[in-house]
C-alpha cells in the first residue's frame, strides 16, 4: 500500500482562501456573480454531503431531474421557463453542456460556426465532440466587435465546403475577453432561415441580464452557474425547445450483449445524474434572488460605465471593446500603468500589491498593460473605492488624472 | 421577460434535507461513505463561492491541476500516489472518467469488455464514445460471482468478431448491486498478456479500502469522491500509469481557421479545468481522514458481516452475492419481511415505516423482498442497534428469530 508522508498531508489541513468577500474588494473577472447569497451558504452545509439529493431518488426513472424532494424536477420546469426556453437540465459545467449539444447535434467531421472571441471551452468541446470550427471574424482595435453578419457568409462557405449545412451555430453571448454583448437576435434571424439550431452561450448573460431565449431566436441556451447564477462550481445550465431537447437528451438504447441489460430512462449524453449534491442545491437557493437580481440589471452597468469614465481618467488608459459598456467586465489598456511598471522594482507586480494594500484584489498579478476586472455586484461606494484607489496609484507614480 | 410566480420561488426556500446524520441512523447504500469530515464540512463554506479555486491561477498554464494555492496540484500527485498510479485528475463523476478514457482510447465501433454487474454509467459512457460492449458473464444466484477467468474468453471472442483486440478492458471492482469484491489482479494478468489496457472501476473501493493500481495490473483507476472519499458531489477521480496518461490527457491541438487561436496546455478530453470550486477542496480537505481510514477496512466488513449474521437469523432473510461479506454494500433477501407486506395495509412501505419509527432510514421505501444497505462508517453500537430493530420488527410481525 503506497504511503503518503505526514508531512505532506499537513498540507490539506485548514484550507483557506487569501481573500474574503468581506474584507476585500474582489474584482476577478469570473468570480464577482458566483458569489453565494446567504441562503446558499446555509443550504451547501445541509447538502454537504455526497449523494445528498438522493434520499427520495424514485426507482422508477432513477433520474436526478425527476426527484421532488428537494424539488429539482419543479427547479428544471422553472429554469426553463425563466430562460423563455422549454426543457431545462443541470450538467457539470457549461462547457459540458455546448459539449453535449455539439455530441448529439453533430457527427465527427461536421462543422460547428462560432464567433471568433468564444471561450477556449468551445472548441475543445468541438474538439472532443470531433467537430471542425468555422470562425466568425471580429473588428479590429479598439472594439473588436464580431461582424454578425457573416455568420451568412459562413454558413454559406460550410455549405460549400462540406455540401452540408453546419450541426450547429454558436454564438457567445457577451465575451470573456472584451465583456461585448452581441446581439443574438440578429444571428438567431440568420440561423432561422437556414433551419440551423443556434446555440447561444450566455454564460456571462443567463442569471445576471433578462434572457429570453426563444425571443432571440436560440434553440439552446447554455450557461454557468458558478459563474453567473451565485452558485458552487461545478454546475452548467442546458436549456433548450422541445425539438432540440429529443435529439439532445436522447435516452439509451445500448443492450448489454450477455445479459439484455437496457438503460432506457437514462439520458446518455448525460452519461445519467450529473451534479448530485452541493452545486445544484446552491443554484436552487440562490434561484429566487437571480430571478429578482437580473430586473436590476441597468444599475449594474451603471456602476462600470462609471468606473471606466474614473479609470479613463489616469493618462494612457482606455476600456477596450464596445462602448458605452453594455456589461460588468471590463477590459482596461494602460500605457500609463505600463509605463510605472517598466522602471519599478516589482516591474507589473507593482499595480497588484498597491491595489492589495488598498484591499482590492481580483486583478492578476503582474499584469498593468492590459487587466480584465468585473464590477458586477459591488456597491456604488465600492466602485468607488475602486476608481479612487486607481486614481491614487496612478497619481503616485506621475500619471496626470484627466 | 419570463416570469416565475412567487409561489413557485417559495419552495426553494430553506431547502433542508429531512434525515441528519446526527439524528438518523442512514443505510443509504450510497451515502456511506460520501459523509463529509468536520474538515470538509469548514472547506466547504470556505470555498463555497463559485470558482474559488481560482485566486491563484497562474495564466501560463491557467489549468486547475496546476494551481498550488490551494495546494491543488500537490494534491494530483498525492492521490495519484494514494492510488499506486502515477498522474491523477479530478474530474466531474466517476462515470466522466470512464467517459473520457473510453473516448480517448478507442474509436467509435471498437469494444470496450467490461464485467455483467457494471454500473449502468458504465453503459452510457460507452454508448456516447460509441463503443459497444461485450459482457463478462456472472455466475448464478446466490452468489452472482462475476466468472473473472472468461474475460480472456471475451477478449478473444472481440478479436475474432471484429479483428482487433478491444480498446479497454473495464473491471467493476466492487460491484452496486451484491458489494461483490473481485479479484482484480486476476483480470489484470490477463489485460497483461494481450497488451490490453485495464480500467478498474474502484467507485467502491477506492478512498475506503486500500489499493495499489499498479500491483493490482491496473493501467486506469477511476472512483468517485462522493461515494468513496468524504467528499461532496459532484467528484470523480482519473487516475493513470504514465503511458496511458499521455493518450486519456491528450492536449488540444483545435485552431481556429480565422483567428489562429489555439489552446495547446488545455487537456481537451477534459475540456479544460472540470471541478474548480467546493467539491474538489471538499475532496482535499478530507483526504488526510480518508488516507488513515482505509487502513481500517477490516474493521468496516467484520461489522458488515456481523450485521448479515444478525440479520440471516429472521426467518427467511438471506444475504445475496458472495460469503462472507467483502464490503460494507449489503443485499438482503428477506421472504420473510415480503411476506409480511403482502397482508399489511401499508404493503412494503411496513418496513420502512417501522424502521423510520426506529430512526432508521435508507432502504428504499416500498421494498422488502430485496434491499440494500450499506454499514460504511457506522459505529459497532448503530450496526448493532439496526440489528436489533430489524429482529424486533420481525418478530412483531411473527416471525421466527433464529
Amino acid at each position: 500500500m503506497p504511503k503518503i508522508p505526514n508531512e505532506r498531508l499537513k498540507r490539506y489541513l485548514g484550507l483557506k482562501r487569501d481573500f474574503s468577500e468581506e474584507r476585500y474588494i474582489n474584482l476577478h473577472p469570473i468570480q464577482r456573480a458566483g458569489v453565494l447569497t446567504p441562503e446558499a451558504r446555509k443550504a451547501i452545509l445541509e447538502f454537504g454531503d455526497g449523494y445528498s439529493t438522493c434520499d427520495w431518488c424514485q426507482p422508477k426513472a432513477a433520474r436526478l431531474d425527476a426527484i421532488e424532494r428537494p424539488p429539482i424536477a419543479q427547479f428544471m420546469e422553472d429554469l426553463a421557463t425563466f430562460l423563455g426556453m422549454d426543457v431545462a437540465r443541470v450538467v457539470t459545467r457549461c462547457r459540458e453542456a455546448k459539449f453535449i449539444a455539439f455530441m448529439m447535434l453533430g457527427k465527427p467531421g461536421d462543422t460547428v460556426v462560432v464567433d471568433s472571441l468564444a471561450h477556449y471551452s468551445t472548441y475543445t468541446a468541438a474538439e472532443l465532440a470531433g467537430l471542425n470550427v468555422k470562425e466568425v471574424p471580429h473588428g479590429d482595435y479598439p472594439e473588436f466587435k464580431v461582424d454578425l453578419n457573416a455568420y451568412a457568409n459562413k454558413i454559406e462557405e460550410v455549405k460549400k465546403e462540406t455540401k452540408k449545412l453546419p450541426a450547429v451555430v454558436l454564438l457567445t453571448h457577451v465575451d470573456y475577453l472584451y465583456g461585448n454583448l452581441n446581439d443574438a437576435t440578429a444571428v438567431g434571424k440568420i440561423c432561422k432561415e437556414y433551419g440551423v439550431p443556434l446555440l447561444l452561450n450566455a454564460a456571462y448573460t443567463a442569471g445576471v441580464m433578462p434572457i429570453d431565449g426563444k425571443k432571440m431566436g436560440a434553440d439552446i441556451i447554455v450557461s454557468s452557474g458558478h459563474k453567473s447564477w451565485a452558485a458552487s462550481a461545478p454546475t452548467g445550465i442546458l436549456a433548450m425547445k422541445k425539438d432540440i431537447a429529443d435529439d439532445v437528451l436522447e435516452r439509451s438504447k445500448i443492450v448489454g450483449d450477455w445479459s439484455g441489460r437496457k438503460f432506457a430512462a437514462k439520458e446518455y449524453a448525460l452519461l445519467g445524474c450529473t451534479v448530485m449534491g452541493a452545486p445544484l442545491i446552491t443554484l436552487m437557493a440562490s434561484f429566487p434572488h437571480v430571478v429578482e437580481r437580473v430586473e436590476r440589471w441597468q444599475e449594474e452597468v451603471e456602476k462600470a460605465r462609471y468606473l471606466v469614465d474614473q479609470l479613463e481618467r489616469i493618462e494612457g488608459t482606455r476600456q477596450l471593446g464596445i462602448k458605452p459598456k453594455q456589461h460588468t467586465l471590463i477590459h482596461i489598456e494602460s500605457d500609463g500603468l505600463h509605463k510605472i511598471s517598466e522602471t519599478h522594482k516589482r516591474r507589473g507586480f507593482f499595480l497588484y500589491d498597491e491595489l492589495r494594500e488598498r484591499k482590492i484584489v481580483g486583478i492578476q498579478a503582474g499584469l498593468t498593460k492590459h487587466f480584465k476586472l468585473n464590477t458586477y455586484g459591488l456597491s456604488l461606494d465600492k466602485v468607488k473605492n475602486v476608481a479612487n484607489a486607481f486614481k491614487e496609484i496612478a497619481e503616485k507614480y506621475g500619471l496626470k488624472i484627466g
